[in-house]
């Protein structure tokens, strides 16, 4: 194969303009009033997926947001890639903190990306890097590079746990059928540093409620003689962790893969520099579990975190209240062997177990996923390998990311493949924030590495 | 002076008429949206004391919310009573919880009002316990029964903390001379247990913001390894309180005025049913101090209440997020000499302290007041005891209130004289809560008492 490199100069323009149409569109899952939106943004990636060489497309309806399956077979004697990423995107609040719209798409220059990136909610995850395969796919078919057969899966429900694409796995693995797994919705360790990830973390999610007294009471006449809501809620939270930040649910690390000295040194040797990190985050030190350095703590570890808190009142001013109730939201970020639903159970166990008498306590599952390992010997991940070296000139780094992407174990248990995490964004393109951007150089960097993967795959399956 | 009745017989139709127009109006001081109403509310209160009798009403503009004064002087070396109250009320939120609109008052039987009840905002608290003072003064003016003279002075800016009114009573404190302040803010153990207030408890209130990451940061890569605002804000606020209930603020107890075996012997003799607070409250457990009863824990103890928090994620579904800042309004309420500027400082002084390294911690004060006791060997004590006794046939219990009127220590400071709390008032009317509400028959109760209060004390003074 030649280099793909001229193909993108000529084209990175209309690139970059495709991208940014499809960022425009606010395919905002988890809030229905986008419902249309989400449904055009599923439209547009039937055409695009038309445009760059699919033989088939169809719109797969479901329960939910339907799921757009394309697919190019050329020979069903050779192997079969299946392409996984989402069009449906995070919530993009706070509002208030994005220096431009989330949906009015920029290209700014930052010291990370001297050639520009762009922001928008998705730019990233996943709009950008998914659509990194429409256009590689472009390139194979127009160039006659593509080596192997290709279907892809892009899916309108993973901001908001996947329910309907399991569903739609199950029920349909023999059109699914594939021989590696790729997707990128993960990142690399730097623009010099390329990396793949092998692990992922699992998640469970789950929203509690703590009711005191039937109705909100004036602090002056019941405050101090009453269980408050959110004080009670506090002590429960922060009876969570211990002193060296364990976490104190019985049971919850009992299924927790211990790495052995050699992968942790190993792991260790990978490019980090704490005050870099503490300084992107303005933060004056770092938090969590004793024994375990921040690399160690946001892939190999489990978590838990309160992913939003609410109650009494919270407008302008001062309100003397002693609240009937008070929320939050936690989700625990879950290690390769613990099963989500059973970590699901025993907090809802044990945080009932903890309320104290005088309230009254409700634990609701949202969703959650299992964890996931891509062994380095797998062929997948050394084609992966050999198409970064090809691109960066260095042999990427293997990393376990903090990050879920739950439907990954659920591939592997339903179509018996692995997947290869190859990931183009950066830590600092602030997914799930406000300002998330992704940088044009990791962007076409992408699109250039992704067809040497199909050349490499196809010779060793060979 | 002959019954108070018949005139009451005569006029109670329209003084509840009365009093439901002026609850129509939402005065809610602490949201700028209601200005308009707010003002509307201070013109109608000084048209109501013009008609009541008043020789001279005027609205006196502050830098917040006007202070209506009105007076009758009828000899200068009569005695003279300073009636205080406020139009103002607590915001109504959460609206879903009311069962009728807050602001358009309806009249329901309950079982404790049989002769029905008022539910508005503001019913009790205090538009319909401020207006008794009105209609009294309404019965002994027409009647040719007002013994003395009559000052009042209605705010609306109690609910946001009355600093304009503390600067009115420096700026005024000739105009504001008498000899006994009488207020109606507060409430009686039963109907048939009539009970006057002699201690109010002092209040601090403040607002925490807990800062960590400068940005919301996905909880899957930064879960675990950065300080999650929410989590360090809930520990925080849970080391606020030990194992037996104490509040652990070094210093906060010291100056706690302790009461003897005697006199704590005296208050256990109010009747109190734990059962019946329990299932008014539907809980299954009270909640607090180790080694206090529920009456003492809300009256003669301080106590540590959060009125409201918030961070993160609190939309519909599920968000991955680390939030950047997490925040707390919470209110101490404190007892006879406990000073709440010392206490504010205390707080803001400990909680920067417990701040974890990770996180910025920023305490902001909102108001507060100091605690206030009356004896019950005040002649003011003594006439209002007198004129319960005439209208309910028994001895009123002397009873200490575990809310704040911050003003009143102020009064006390001012003007050089002591308050007497008539309230009328009953737990269970929910003030500052959904579905407040006033008895009728308590409505009635309170103009019948206090013409009897001007008598005795006037009398007294004599």
């Amino acid at each position: 194969m030649q280099s793909v490199k001229p193909y993108i100069n000529d084209n990175k323009n209309r690139f970059i303009t495709e991208l940014i149409e499809l960022l425009k569109i606010p395919s905002i899952s988890a809030d229905s009033a986008y419902k249309t939106d989400v449904l055009t943004t599923a439209d547009m990636i039937k055409t695009s997926l038309e445009k760059a060489g699919c033989d088939h497309v169809e719109i797969c309806e479901t329960e939910g947001y339907p799921i757009v399956y394309g697919e190019k077979m050329i020979d069903k004697n050779l192997p079969t890639v299946l392409v996984y990423g989402h069009y449906d995107v995070q919530p993009p609040d706070p509002l208030n903190l994005w220096n431009s719209p989330p949906f009015e798409p920029v290209i700014q220059n930052t010291d990370l990306h001297p050639e520009g990136a762009i922001f928008a909610r998705g730019a990233c995850d996943d709009k950008g890097q998914m659509y990194m395969h429409v256009k590689a796919l472009e390139y194979m078919t127009s160039q006659n590079e593509l080596p192997c057969n290709v279907k892809f899966m892009i899916e309108g429900e993973e901001e908001v746990g996947s329910v309907n694409l399991s569903k739609f796995v199950k029920a349909n693995r023999e059109k699914l059928a594939n021989d590696v797994i790729l997707i990128s919705d993960t990142g690399m360790i730097a623009k010099d540093v390329p990396s793949i990830t092998t692990g992922l973390r699992g998640l469970s999610y789950v929203e509690v409620e703590v009711t005191g007294p039937n109705r909100d009471l004036h602090s002056g006449l019941y405050g101090g003689a009453v269980a408050n809501p959110i004080n009670v809620l506090a002590k429960m939270i922060a009876s969570l962790h211990d002193d060296n930040n364990h976490i104190t649910i019985p049971g919850f690390y009992d299924k927790v893969e211990e790495l052995s000295a050699e992968e942790r040194a190993e792991m260790a040797k990978a490019p980090f520099s704490l005050e870099d990190y503490k300084k992107a985050l303005d933060i004056d030190a770092v938090y969590g579990e004793k024994g375990y350095s921040t690399n160690e703590r946001n892939s190999i570890r489990p978590t838990l975190d309160v992913n939003g808190i609410w109650g009494g009142y919270t407008g302008e001013g001062a309100k003397t209240v002693i609240a009937s109730k008070a929320y939050a939201k936690i989700s625990m970020r879950l290690v390769p062997h613990q099963d989500w639903h059973e970590i699901t159970a025993l907090f809802k166990s044990h945080f009932e177990n903890i309320a104290p008498a005088g309230v009254k306590v409700k634990v609701t599952p949202h969703h959650g996923g299992q964890g996931y390992v891509t062994p380095i010997n797998h062929v997948g991940y050394k084609a992966a390998s050999k198409a970064y070296e090809q691109t960066f000139g260095k042999v990427p780094i293997p990393q376990r990311s903090g990050g879920s992407i739950p439907i990954v174990s659920l591939f592997e248990q339903e179509l018996n493949s692995k997947t290869i995490l190859m990931g183009f964004g950066l830590d600092s393109d602030a997914i799930h924030s406000p300002n998330e951007h992704f940088g044009i150089w990791n962007y076409l960097k992408g699109i250039e590495t992704i067809p040497w993967f199909y050349k490499y795959f196809t010779e060793m399956n060979a």
